[in-house]
């Protein structure tokens, strides 16, 4: 009987388009669906001479992989990951291998790690980054779990992950839920990102009322430079789409409620959780938040009136400003992720290695920009790297950008358009360089409401002043 | 045998104070605490004719109470709550009520509050602020849990609580965890508070170079006028203590290190978990997570360095300024914590009145202050208000003071101040009035990358767009 390399459980979008992915580069695979049309059609699609095979059998699909067997569920995120794995169980045996490929919320992957380890069934959380195309020509691969049983995976995911110089956008990035929360993080830098996007459209729309075709035009060539990126590539791709019907550019027509799948606040909840700051992902989830209070942004927009700055500007030097603003801010959320990943590796013991995240996410994901190769090369230079601010060269950079920054901030408050991104990376910035912080007032405040205590600069213990 | 009109447990500073409160009051009160040293001097500090009694054995103590009894926990959070209800349930009876007076978090309120029910015990959670001074003299306190027990608690509540034109600082607000979500929100305002004046502070001090006795006066003439506040007023007295030993201002002492408790987090946590904007209160989290980054902050201090603005500015016109952007902001922060609580009520069942939740924080806690009273009148003027900024009369007050906080953010970009709380309440109004936000490029985005769809405004229903 045939025996296959590889299996893929869910053939929705994603599963299918890695199934297809595999095929191509010579892999047999084998996919389960519950849906007999998406099982069935399987074959049809794949090309003469790969090997692929669907079925709705969970039975009959383990017998079909080659041992010790590696199986990849596609499927929605919380107990759709647990039915499948349920349904798998009975079939499996000691040292198969079953990979979750979703965004599944990191602490479901580290209790379904132990519950699967006690079985000695090895279990991986896999984040996949780079959406349908990335998925079918090569997406980047965040997979973390036991480092012996990733040697079965190795050969099959190097094979369909992005290449950036030749080097395929994988590696084992460390144990339990590492590669979840990597892939987590990952989210939130890219709602950061999304959100200073949308604040510099904002600026030049209502801020400078630049044309369509200025703002289209004036992504167009940043992607060009220093923030060539995904992100910044396809806002010109967007911009530049127009409505069938009405002629209009459709996102002039796209309704302002921004949705969110989750991954961005668990960021956010759980950089708290570890008294990680990261201000701009933070302001990224909650201006999303905003956006959903429709009505009363309606209602606000009547009452709560301002008349901009009517002063005028150079749209030239402007557009500069926002371009290096833009590079300042957008290594500010790079910089607060990063380091919200070395705290946590040291948090829960993952032992991520920061150059090869660095590395696996130049290519293939949706934040994969130009910039991140100068990050690999910092922790290349210096594995216990902190921050990336920190790094002589990468804060040179971020420092020669800083009047820009504080330009468009002024702008902005003068113009009255919200602009949380470019505030929180500045307010991250000028904090993070103060040595000392005005938080000492705060301390006396809690010692005087609460006698919460203070420490001392000039000797060491805990104080405690009756100060009335 | 007498009876007790009231029980404690837990004769710490909150307990003991309040027991006292209590007994100034001509209440009978019982207190309980394992530590016989605590039980037994609670006699000795009660003044003549006053009714208390101290043991450390559950079962006299419970016997000792008026039925249906009526017993409060003063334990600190977490395990020691369920430790003291375990230790007083063999000796409970129905109809019996316990109050948790400690900063629970809520969904262990309500976890206790269901298995109480199952006993037939009626279960409060309330949250007290006000600290040593007010448990003794007269708190806020947000009792939430079954309505028609409270009556049983009122008399004695409304005696002890902090009074305001007469009426006191205590009602009824809701079930299950209603007094405990309310007094988390509390924090969390506080929170923000506490982290605007370490700016306005800053701003003084490191920015325009004013004498530590220009800033501490500054604080005392603001509490005189419309932010007249506690947290002001103890400002005014925290900057004005002297170290004994070395004649400095002992905050110049007290090291930036800023501690927390957890309820802020909670606050910003839970609000993204209901989609209710707080990005002030998450500004005030993260600032006090960035000042723990000591020795990294120390490094950066000698590497991104930044020469601020030499432009000279009139003294007393930026303090102007200050006053006005700190009103502007601090009522941000009440409009973005109200707001939560209205989002809170609907999505727990909390049934909260926000003109009573203002009433009640008028006095006795932490962030009482002037400007209560006029968020009570615009609850009472419209119940169903969404948010404090659409209120007419407060919404104008906002109005006039937005072009100082334009004029301060600016100023602070300008000497490298960071300024988060005052940026994100910018940030939070200028968005809150847009009727239309820039998100609609960040949905077109989402469809682009990940086939997330999007919606239109121009025709009902869910979109997906082959964008190139």
């Amino acid at each position: 009987m045939k025996e296959y390399d590889f299996g893929i459980v869910g053939l929705g979008v994603m599963g299918r388009n890695l199934l297809l992915n595999m095929a191509d580069h010579k892999f047999a695979v084998a996919g389960l669906d519950l849906d007999t049309a998406k099982a069935e059609s399987l074959e049809k699609e794949a090309k003469d001479g790969q090997e692929v095979k669907g079925t709705t059998q969970a039975q009959e699909f383990v017998s079909l992989i080659k041992k010790p067997r590696a199986i990849m569920l596609l499927v929605p995120a919380g107990k759709p990951v647990d039915g499948a794995i349920g349904s798998l169980l009975p079939f499996l045996e000691e040292g198969d291998i079953v990979i979750d490929g979703g965004n599944s919320y990191f602490p479901d992957t580290d209790r379904r790690f132990t519950e699967l380890a006690e079985k000695k069934i090895h279990f991986f959380g896999m984040g996949i980054s780079g959406g349908e195309k990335g998925a079918r020509f090569g997406p980047s691969m965040m997979p973390g779990g036991d480092e012996s049983a990733y040697e079965r995976l190795r050969p099959i995911f190097e094979a369909i992950a992005a290449k950036v110089d030749g080097e395929p956008c994988v590696t084992y990035l460390g144990g339990g839920s590492a590669g979840n929360y990597v892939k987590m993080v990952h989210n939130g830098i890219e709602y950061g990102i999304m959100q200073l996007i949308s604040e510099v459209y904002d600026l030049m729309k209502r801020g400078l009322n630049l044309s369509d075709a200025k703002i289209q035009e004036t992504f167009v060539s940043w992607n060009q430079g220093e923030l060539q990126s995904f992100l910044i590539e396809i806002t010109g791709i967007v911009l530049n789409k127009f409505d069938e019907d009405s002629g209009e550019r459709l996102v002039n027509l796209i309704s302002d409620w921004a949705k969110a799948k989750g991954t961005g606040k668990w960021t956010s909840q759980n950089a708290m959780d570890l008294q990680a700051p990261i201000p701009v992902i933070d302001a990224a989830v909650t201006m999303r938040d905003m956006s959903k209070l429709k009505p009363e942004r309606v209602q606000a927009a009547k009452q709560l009136t301002f008349t901009p700055s009517a002063v005028e500007v150079d749209e030239q030097e402007v557009i500069s400003q926002l371009h290096d603003a833009f590079y300042f801010a957008m290594l500010n959320i790079y910089a607060q992720g990063l380091a919200q990943l070395t705290i946590a590796s040291k948090a829960y013991n993952y032992g991520l290695n920061l150059e090869h995240v660095a590395k696996i996410w130049r290519g293939g994901c949706i934040i994969r920009a130009s910039v991140l190769e100068d990050f690999r090369q910092a922790y290349s230079r210096n594995p216990e790297l902190l921050n990336i601010l920190l790094d002589e060269q990468i804060g040179g950079k971020v420092l020669a950008k800083q009047a820009a920054v504080r330009s468009v901030i002024k702008l902005a408050v003068d113009k009255g358009i919200p602009a949380a991104a470019f505030m929180n990376s500045l307010a991250y910035f000028d904090a993070y360089r103060s040595e000392r912080m005005a938080t000492n007032l705060i301390q006396a405040q809690r010692d005087y409401f609460g006698a919460h205590t203070y420490e001392r600069i000039d000797r060491e213990g805990t104080f405690h002043t009756q100060w009335d």
